[in-house]
């Protein structure tokens, strides 16, 4: 037997299949959110929290907009009884928030539950047993019936601790427990049993929650048996149908998602998926994927790196840099092809004033997330592009490098990644530019200019210029004249004893708006005989001593690149 | 405006959708997988692979069964071109494993990757362009048509330039890329343009990749998208559709496996989901459910630690605690019931000799995966049951606890892990509970014992015994009769100046499987006056003495606790 063999699916599909939900192609409401963060997830740490990581991370999950919070099994646990008891005592609960606990069907465990509970304004009681086939077969031991008689005998027992406490406002949840390893008629029948024990009003709805507690199926098929219970559950309208997923399958977000099409109105989660063995569905994915289409999830991810430090520093299990929204890369695009069409479509974006975002390989708005353009979104690695390179030259410094100086920029950055083997930090790349190109003053440097403009020359704006120049240490006095600043200055070079040979091929500029001088900001590009192209920029708080730094830049590099005076 | 009003859904839905895939309910054969590690994924690394990484890298995926790898986009990228020439020259490539290499559609790229071809055997071609609304509008600024006509002329050239290679199996790909982003009736226009200009046969199939290169919509959209081009691409029996998802909705998995209900025979992905921002679908995932569901999925992960291991070495990324099948934690259990039923479950498989796996709270069997029990699967924190710890000991160390000690050794143990704020490893567990109960010597010792049967007794099976104890230092010589050995040396017990006051309760005992010499382990339980409860556990060669000896480890126990001569 090949070890595959010894699997088949071990789901059972409903009765009655009609998928109806699958017309509907998105969520168009935010459902109930519980977080299980407390008991789910806190239970399956290596090491569980302390009693004072308890009420931080119980205010950590309030500031997030949760309104629904499972704080524990009180009656099995003394840590979980000491914090129940300190968030009620100490009146930690905000008025618009419901605490919940989970108990098993035992009368000593409930009792034991509500007076747990004593004071507490409002608390749901969360009542579990396990319903699957395998366990009933090779747990419990006990026949549907006797499966059934544990939850009824429970239910009833909520009802009556429950009179007990008239000053606080309890409600019900009851989870068939394993409930995507039940047959469906069955899950349907003990759910109703328990529904038709509590006798849920409009004032006083119940909570049927059906936990995939092991994935066991696709999510479509999770979806069908969320619709049948939906269509066949006693008092449907008074019934809060929850959904918990588990992640062993890869799909607790889309389990959770098109349940929530076939029925579910609430799902219980937890904090970028923490909980028992592969997790439980991250509510943070879920909420962001409705945010994402343009729907108000309810719940407040807008500073998502403190998020993630503050989940790491209680939970100590790192978020992976690849999980959606709060990754350290879900933003990053290395490839240059990508690169090119993020700064495309944000100029697109811009220029055009657009009202819906829809940026190519963004999914959604960094900033809406707390993360930033530069740092998080154009990295560069030597798989990158010059459209990259580019965009963050110019998003963090200021530099519009001409399209046709790009491709160079691009393969010197590059080239210097790949060789130390590692990515490259935007001061990194800045450096690296700027050494290669901006004011360059040696070996050739001018180190004085004076301009007089002369109307004799062929027009009006014709321009005399002397210049102090060093070359190779040695000082030289010449003077030319152009037909304007920048080419006398290129003229008068060609009058020193050293045979500059170049051609003048192009010049642009900028105000440098990153820079808090606004300095001017020129670029020249020469060729040599071969045809070769030689770029150099110049910065100066003067337009005018900007291009002439340029122009000495763009030589200097020339001298370096093929020695003249060789 | 609220920052999500700035979203809404930016997929196009199929103008006709049937969704015929929903009433198929699990996958039945594995499709063909193409890893594209060491292009999608390798690029979005922080430090992309050295060429000695890509070459152990590709043997590693060749060891895993893939049989179709993309190897790189050889025309961008001198790293790559050299890769794919070595793997070449070299001989690098199995007879039944087939290369992939990425394209453009300008005619010195896809000649120039041709050229890196050269002598291969068998290769795929993988032409692409983007077809999205927003790369049209926002970046590339062109009409349908003349994004139809980049792929059109695309197309052609790869018919040319096959021509100069008739020495090698080479067939193509199409990725409209950016295809969830794409008018379906445009994306079906454009790949049936690409179709009829290279004409498939059944000998000569062509690849149809349809990526969700951004996520965007719920994995039954995407169904919908894969049924409506299934149902629609011109000459589909010799068309093979492929499908690329991508993680950033957390919901790659659930669009791949619906993706190939929908009519998709093929899935590129990468190991554990590395790739661009929340990386591509992970392989393991989809092909470890098919597993799970009782499918071979013909690619080989019965030894994950070493494939995690060697990904982490390859990728420097981290395989997250919780991934699907691969992570640390995946098999875990710490809650105590889960910890009962899983211990429940498998006594229940070995004693039934069951054929398919159902345990409770193990999708699949961590053997399979090549992880263990012990060190997997019942871990214990304070969290957890005393039947994960009696598990624990009797699975590790061949201690099968009487099931009344169970919760006092529960108690002993979570409470240590809890004031240690550690989880404990078995080790932990044993030493506890080695320096609790067994053979413990102190402050009462006996250091000799005389039997003699008596036939003048009560009973044929009367014994007499002559002790030496030592008692707080002291040494006493004491005789006394019993109906038994063990009840003899009681009895002796109590003849010493120490006034010993318990009550015999239960006896029991078994041979020390784990033990390589097969000793004999007692139980034995007291109590004093009040009714507490004192075990004590002996080991010895000779089952008289391990008996014995667990009486005197319970006296000592009783004495630590409760001193008697104070």
């Amino acid at each position: 037997m090949k070890n595959y063999e010894k699997y088949s699916v071990g789901y059972f599909m409903p009765p009655v299949n009609e998928m109806k939900w699958v017309r509907k192609d998105h969520i168009e409401t935010a459902p109930v959110w519980c977080s299980v963060d407390l008991r789910d997830g806190n239970q399956a740490l290596i090491v569980p929290m302390s009693l004072d990581e308890k009420l931080e991370f119980f205010q950590f999950l309030v500031s997030l907009g949760f309104k629904e919070i499972e704080v524990g099994f009180p009656a099995a646990s003394k840590t979980e009884y000491t914090f129940l008891r300190k968030l009620i005592e100490n009146n930690l609960i905000p008025d618009d928030v419901t605490i919940q606990v989970l108990t098993q069907a035992r009368e000593h465990i409930i009792q034991k539950t509500f007076e747990s509970l004593k004071g507490v304004k409002k608390a749901i009681v969360h009542l579990y047993n396990s319903t699957s086939f395998a366990q009933r077969q090779q747990v419990f031991k006990k026949s549907q019936d006797e499966i059934v008689q544990i939850a009824a005998s429970g239910a009833k027992l909520l009802n009556k601790y429950r009179e007990t406490m008239p000053e606080s406002e309890i409600s019900f949840e009851y989870s068939p427990e394993s409930f995507t390893g039940t047959e469906m008629e069955f899950a349907l029948r003990i759910c109703n049993e328990v529904i038709d024990i509590w006798k849920p009003t409009p004032s006083n709805k119940v909570i049927i929650n059906l936990p995939a507690t092991v994935s066991m199926s696709m999510p479509h098929v999770y979806a069908s048996q969320i619709e049948y219970m939906n269509d066949n559950l006693h008092n449907r309208e008074n019934i809060i149908i929850s959904l918990h997923p588990h992640n062993d399958r890869g799909t607790a977000v889309a389990d959770a998602e098109l349940g929530l099409l076939a029925g579910g109105d609430r799902v219980e989660g937890t904090l970028f998926g923490n909980g028992e063995r592969t997790g439980n569905v991250d509510i943070i994915t879920v909420a962001m994927n409705m945010f994402a289409h343009g729907v108000d999830p309810g719940l407040d991810f807008s500073d998502m790196p403190s998020i993630v430090e503050r989940y790491e520093k209680f939970t100590d299990l790192a978020v992976h840099p690849r999980q959606p929204y709060g990754g350290q890369l879900v933003f990053a695009a290395f490839s240059g092809s990508h690169q090119d069409a993020i700064a495309k479509g944000m100029a697109f974006h811009e220029e055009n004033n657009m009202e819906k975002w829809t940026v190519p390989y963004l999914p959604i708005d960094p900033h809406d997330v707390g993360r930033k353009y530069d740092a998080d979104v154009i990295r560069i690695n030597s798989q990158s592009g010059k459209g990259g390179i580019a965009y963050i030259l110019e998003q963090n410094y200021g530099y519009a490098i001409p399209q046709k100086m790009r491709e160079e920029v691009g393969y010197l950055v590059k080239g210097i990644s790949d060789n130390a083997h590692k990515e490259l930090a935007a001061e990194e790349i800045y450096e690296i530019f700027k050494n290669e190109y901006i004011n360059v003053f040696s070996p050739v440097d001018i180190t004085d200019a004076t301009f007089k403009k002369v109307s004799t020359y062929k027009s009006d704006d014709g321009m005399l210029v002397d210049i102090s120049v060093t070359i190779d240490g040695n000082e030289f006095q010449v003077s030319a004249a152009g037909n304007g600043r920048l080419d006398a200055v290129s003229n008068a070079l060609k009058q020193t004893p050293y045979a500059f040979d170049y051609t003048f091929v192009t010049y642009s500029e900028h105000a440098l708006e990153a820079d808090s001088n606004s300095r001017a900001c020129a670029y020249v590009a020469l060729t040599d005989k071969s045809g070769k192209l030689y770029w150099g920029i110049g910065i100066h708080d003067d337009i005018i001593l900007a291009s002439i730094n340029a122009l000495v830049s763009a030589l200097n590099r020339q001298k370096k690149i093929r020695p003249l005076a060789d």
